[in-house]
């Protein structure tokens, strides 16, 4: 085999591209050729501030968590994979079989395993290992970088079924960057009739026009929360039974509130300061629920049967690609908020979609 | 104003079309002048058998409730409709406010009035009276066919809501009739990554094609139960989640009950006869839940906002038209099984969509 | 007949005894004598200030809305009451059919009807006509003040539900007045296994000890939340599932969210300032939903089974008692925080319990 | 350490006492000192007919999995258990990470590990190796025998769980044998307000009195199932919301569609031949949905809540105690239906309670 070109965090700042030992599967391990992982957000965010919340980077650390590639070595111990099969990887791993395991919810194990969140090494290189069980064959008929973009989708999921969206639900994303997109586009296939989709930008308004939002509406960070509830009423004829959250600006939380329907349910997607001032009262006396997300869990089978069917096009989300060595250069562009969803291509041999 | 006449059903196999008092509007009432019923095969099932289970014709009914119209009179005590409006008309109005009403599930209410169920009156006529708090504003991009179809498409709404069906369900659909149909169209729009549909007849499963069905299946009386299961896990690739039962036929419970994941649900729409015999150990060792469906409820505004988005298209189930005053020929087309739905146009002046 | 003497708030302070006509019961009313009606924070509220948010007693308002009596006089279409029954009031009764009607949460209907809300008056007097279908039966070992204390217990029972308590959940109740009392009771009943309870009197906490709380937890005001949380997991050997916050306090709604296992929810009872500042991304990450209640609906009839069943007792929280002739007493009682619970007996010559 | 005493099933009617050697725990086992085992009517079935359905016993087998004991070994990997630990074992351990065990129903995994199901061998034996993570540590207040009715208890708390039973809930359990009396007391612990149990023999229904049964109910195998639903109604005063049926008799599984209230659940629990004829018409159109139950999954932890916080007395359901060495007395008394739970004490040097 050849070497193993990593991207590795070294600290606030410090982003190298070097080479790492090609790891072994364990018995319950595949080991992967990487093909295809999109930069998130969170990247950046270790990368720009060493740290999110409690999680701080004290050590080297392998970025990327949204990732698919080819297995090319299998464990003693794995069944349902073989060599040369196509997979999409949830990246984060149950390490205990403790309450939240058992109960469906392994999402929220605090000890679960999860790539690109320190310790944890992510997957942003040529080869990397992981858990079998959470990895899943794509069919021939999605692609690598569909399957990489499985991992954002799964946040859209996650935020719409912890939402409840369902048949004829009206729905308003706040916040028009990648996530707001896949909770636009997930809205829509699980059957919400009207999405409006605020942003402070128009041009990233575009893109969530094309993906299929019917109300689109430019915000001002002067905007009182009042007066864009009060605007996204008018567009979408009532207030909204669900809002999406996904600023994680204080203002956006109480437009949040506000303007969503008595019996209804905000969801927190994006993540702000650790103390938010909100109209509580407001929204404990209409009943509106306040559900935050965690990541997500029990997402990939869905999503793979979801692109699979065609009924959910992530296509457009990919702006640009980079060949891994250009890495850097990709980091910037993200960093930069250019387009949408910025690729890597981790395969010398295979930069195709 | 002018004459009612009125599709009216005297006993088994005695239907007439005849002038009825145009009624007068009570305080929360709308009188309506009517545009389009639909036949259900309820309908035709009075007319043929005087009676449905304990449900007997025992003095002259007016049919239909599949029904869309205009207001021509508004009730005192009507605040939300005025003289001009387009409505759709549920059929079920709750008379008592008991304890299925308070809790939201109106439909089980046992004294509620229905439409063309006896002893109640049904709207296959010119005028006719209901109360102004189950008739809904059709938006202008709505027709009147569309509004009077919202009433078998509510079945759908149920049958689906009560499966679960949700983002990459697979779903089974037993039957291609009228309500099979609509049961494939609101799976797909709630998320349903693939539905397969079955039905004796070959020429039916060509319009749930069109439909989008994504596995249409020719089933043959003498096919057992398992077979049938076999075949249709083998098209999905799995075991569907969720299977919407919608003939009745005792074998096709049973296969309902062999094919359905475990954990996931059976839905029964049709009736067949009182006593089934079916694999309830099957069943209940998988936790496949069985749950029966009763008409519907909390539908109309979510159906309204479905089809005025452009999220379900109806259309295609209108395969025949007839004026009011060929009820009767319209009936024999339904008893004869042609085509999919037959709309009666009851206002001469207006014999649109 | 005789007089009816009532309760009168006139304006902010002012708060007069006096005779008003009998009411005359409309064809869906009962007439009732009123027997025991509980004094609840909100009507001293309502006397002390004038009003309740947006709720303003611009016109004298009679008070009272925890109470029962007996069937004098009956509408001329109820069919479920005779004069003679004993019946507990449900106090909200909505007037419109509405979306929240029609789905089973009609305490959110904007335009329902609420007794001592203003503008709608209460039943603190000796003749009250309400809609005879909110009026309940009481069978005949459960008492008069049983009735009455429905009210407050539905509070508990609504909390309870919205934050799903069931066999083995661990509770925290903030807040050992009245509604905390109730809200322990009814977690008990719904199978808790630990609950928690704290306040900053220990007087109030001794009521909370003998009604069945585990851990009762005298805090300070100069407690930091996270040092309340941290006190209430020690004592509960981990974090509670659910935590119900009944005191309104912005430290004790932060407290809330802390100390909550993740994966579990928040529900807000006790209502503050209109903003509150809260850790809600340690909630949002942790999946930590937060839910408000609005007073309740469809808690009579299973409140009244409890009671007769002897599942829950609530005769400990009446403390005081005073005929109805002596209310400005009672609600002085009350005012000074004195005992749990204030009973007004309003039938002069029936004063037991 | 000693020998292994083990009651083993070689085949049908062929039971038998033999020394096995001592298993040697793997990195996530426990060895335990087993301490108390119930005798559960499978064992006796599997004894009696060499199999359960499609569980044939091919190969000697031990029996027993209503188990507690001692930690005496403690594999490498094992952190949360200690030597000395008291632990009661859940029997079933899912072997396979697939879509069951993700989200929380591991119960339905079909390669799940399961103690004497064939081919997997229980635990009535002296010394037993089991996954670390399905034995849970007991409170010191809580016994051994306790400990091993967790099991039983399970069945009981997972069927009232599936059946939605919570405060002011009516139900109707059908057979009054050791799970017809878990559920009883599980349903009472949730806040089942009134609880009828039906049974033919007079005898056991006594058990259920002094357990807390509301009404206990005497049927003869010639009563109709709707004569039976009469009765239960009007002992009840109503439909009750809920039944759980526990006998797998067909004219139970009748009576329990027929007797429940429009919109409630049926639970069956109790399993009889593959093929049932029951009114599934009568339970679809008044939307009593049908649900199995398939051992549990997710109660131990609850289950010691309860037990140690004293909300569930199950120590009065065990009437019979016998020493391993007795272990074919003690299956012969369980065989003649004799008592309700025999217990066997496989500890030599601990015969306690």
């Amino acid at each position: 085999m050849d070497t193993n070109l990593s991207v590795v965090l070294h600290a606030q700042g410090d982003l190298r591209l070097e080479e790492r030992p090609i790891p072994e599967p364990g018995p319950n391990d595949v080991l992967l050729r990487m093909h295809s992982v999109g930069i998130c957000g969170s990247d950046v965010h270790y990368w720009q501030n060493g740290r999110i919340g409690d999680f701080v980077v004290k050590q080297p650390m392998v970025l990327g968590h949204e990732a698919a590639g080819t297995v090319v070595k299998v464990g003693s111990a794995v069944r349902h994979l073989s060599v040369g099969d196509r997979v999409a990887v949830e990246p984060g791993v149950p390490r205990d079989m403790d309450e939240f395991f058992k109960s469906g919810r392994y999402n929220l194990s605090p000890s679960i395993f999860f790539c690109a969140t320190p310790p944890d090494d992510g997957n942003l290189c040529r080869y990397y290992k992981h858990s079998a069980n959470f990895c899943y064959k794509l069919p021939d008929n999605v692609t690598m970088e569909e399957g990489a973009l499985i991992e954002p989708l799964s946040v859209g999921i996650h935020a719409c079924r912890r939402a409840g969206v369902s048949l004829g639900t009206t729905v308003l994303v706040c916040g028009s960057g990648p996530i707001g997109l896949v909770c636009l586009l997930v809205a829509k296939a699980m059957g919400a009739s009207l999405v409006a989709i605020t942003d402070l930008s128009s041009e990233r308004l575009k893109m969530a026009k094309q993906l299929g939002a019917d109300f689109p509406l430019v915000v001002a960070k002067e905007d009182t929360p009042q007066e864009v509830a009060h605007r996204v009423e008018g567009m979408l004829g009532s207030q909204p039974h669900v809002t999406i959250e996904c600023t994680g600006a204080e203002s956006s939380m109480q437009t949040a509130i506000y303007v969503t329907r008595s019996g209804g349910v905000v969801v927190l997607v994006g993540l702000g300061a650790e103390m938010a001032s909100v109209p509580l009262v407001n929204a404990a006396v209409r009943e509106v629920d306040i559900r935050g997300v965690f990541r997500y869990c029990n997402t990939w089978p869905m999503a793979i049967s979801m692109l699979s069917s065609g009924k959910v096009n992530v296509k457009p989300l990919v702006t640009h690609r980079f060949p891994l060595e250009e890495a850097v250069q990709a980091f910037e562009t993200t960093r930069r908020g250019q387009g949408v969803k910025v690729m890597l291509k981790c395969d010398q041999d295979d930069q195709e979609l």
